[in-house]
């Protein structure tokens, strides 16, 4: 089966400058020449956890496979060089399967410039799971890191957050080029992408940076699909509940440092919407302040992967 | 979950040169400067078809999922630079899973030198699956490929074959210095490492080479296991059957020019043996000549991934 799928992406996956062998040997060989710093990501997808593969399309699915990995060199500010493609497909089906997943992820990945360079396929008798691993470049801005936020540094998210679930979680376009352009244009303290919630993956970047964060709760931008999930579960959670918990939005909260925040807030250089919810602060924790100016501590409510 | 195994990780993952920024933020960023040709190789392990997990020790399959990856590298005489391991646990005791599975592999990349740079670690309702995805520099010497066997070349494997699901699957020793040391001292023209099987593999080195391959079958080292496994089944097949089509043996299957083959069978440079089983002839496909002289078509017996 594994020969056919190969036999059928050779003719489906464009040359790649960078790709001195690819698809049907042992490895792929890539030519990294002039790349310094190198980012590699792993991020593995599974049926019933990140998707269900019963009710969506597969091309949605492997698109988002794709999706999610280009988000976290977006978290890194780095630029998508190759990746590879590790399926475990349900025997029954799997070929289809097979070309219905590469179906929705190779346009992402000419769209973002990412050699497929090679992969390994497998049937069993559980069900689909999906695991790419990417390579990029950190250009000479250098890595956006979880670990550089400092105090009084200005917390900027891109897009709006809550109830991904709906749809948005597939859909969803990683903010490869936001990221370089901010990076390129601004001084950019921190970064990381929004899988886990807004409120939990601040929080991981406070930890990393060792300090604190507030956020305040009217400034966060509520997706709409937060305000329909709230109506359609009405279980007594808000849109805000759903923007800081939900997860899967991913989009970019950044550490920036107050004039360039200033400047990237008045420019709004991308197609996204920039907003500042917060800022960093010495007291460990995550903080929410609301308009009246009462601070609590805020318990970081995004679902972690258990 | 995944937090507290990063924590345990960067506990026992030792500093690497490599490694500028490693575990824990949304990807690990590596100093590739100087590799000019990278190579990449991904592989998938899952319960129930590449191991047994209610039947061996969790530790011998992290290694197992290491090693399949090293003899990967290996078989395209790649040094190991960095890897990065994702895991699908199942919900009931993944964390002491991953534990375990990391026990496994890690003294294996000290060994060999590789830098395990990151990771992702996931919980689900299904069985385990591993993947790994290896970084590897092609030396000075070049690239080891499938594709540059010419009619005239002989045929020379490392160790011996068939019978590895007796123990060596999990247990093998990935033949990365091997096959870098012969890339190193002769000219060597194609290689492969026998995943799935003897004269599958050496089918696949002739298909991309367009040319064909003569197995004398006197000369295939059959391994012990094999006629332990010959005698346990008792079902007609012999050693030699066992030895041509089980696969997961992880040796090498080299195509080297004439003279080097000669010089390499009377210097035996390697721990392990090295023997010639045959020669690449012009015309297609796959053959077996007995001692007798008789020639006729072999089948491909390894078990392909189906």
């Amino acid at each position: 089966m594994e020969a056919e799928l190969i036999a059928w992406l050779r003719g489906r996956v464009p040359p790649h400058p960078l790709v001195r062998l690819g698809l049907g040997d042992d490895a792929a060989v890539l030519n990294l020449d002039g790349v310094r710093d190198c980012v590699v990501t792993t991020d593995l997808l599974s049926d019933q956890v990140d998707f269900e593969l019963s009710r969506v399309d597969p091309r949605r699915v492997g698109r988002k496979a794709l999706a999610a990995n280009l988000s976290d060199l977006a978290a890194m500010a780095a630029k998508p060089l190759a990746g590879v493609v590790a399926l475990l497909l349900p025997r029954q089906g799997g070929k289809e399967l097979a070309v219905a997943l590469y179906e929705g992820l190779l346009p992402l990945a000419e769209k973002y410039g990412l050699a497929v360079a090679g992969g390994d396929t497998n049937c069993w008798d559980g069900p689909l799971a999906i695991n790419i691993t990417l390579l990029g470049k950190v250009t000479d801005c250098g890595a956006l890191k979880r670990s550089g936020a400092r105090p009084g540094d200005h917390i900027l998210v891109t897009g709006a957050f809550g109830g991904s679930i709906l749809g948005r979680h597939l859909d969803f376009e990683p903010r490869v080029w936001e990221s370089l352009e901010l990076n390129a244009r601004y001084k950019l303290h921190a970064g990381i992408d929004v899988s886990d919630g807004l409120s939990c993956d601040l929080a991981h970047v406070a930890e990393e940076s060792h300090c604190g964060a507030v956020i305040d709760l009217d400034t966060v931008p509520v997706a709409d699909d937060a305000r329909r999930l709230a109506g359609q579960l009405a279980d007594g959670s808000t849109p805000l509940d759903h923007a800081l918990g939900d997860g899967e939005d991913f989009e970019l909260i950044l550490a920036v440092p107050p004039a360039d925040a200033e400047q990237m807030l008045a420019e709004q250089p991308l197609s996204v919407r920039l907003t500042e919810i917060g800022q960093f602060v010495a007291e460990p924790g995550l903080w929410a302040r609301t308009a009246a100016g009462d601070r609590r501590r805020l318990d970081p409510r995004g679902w972690e992967h258990k």
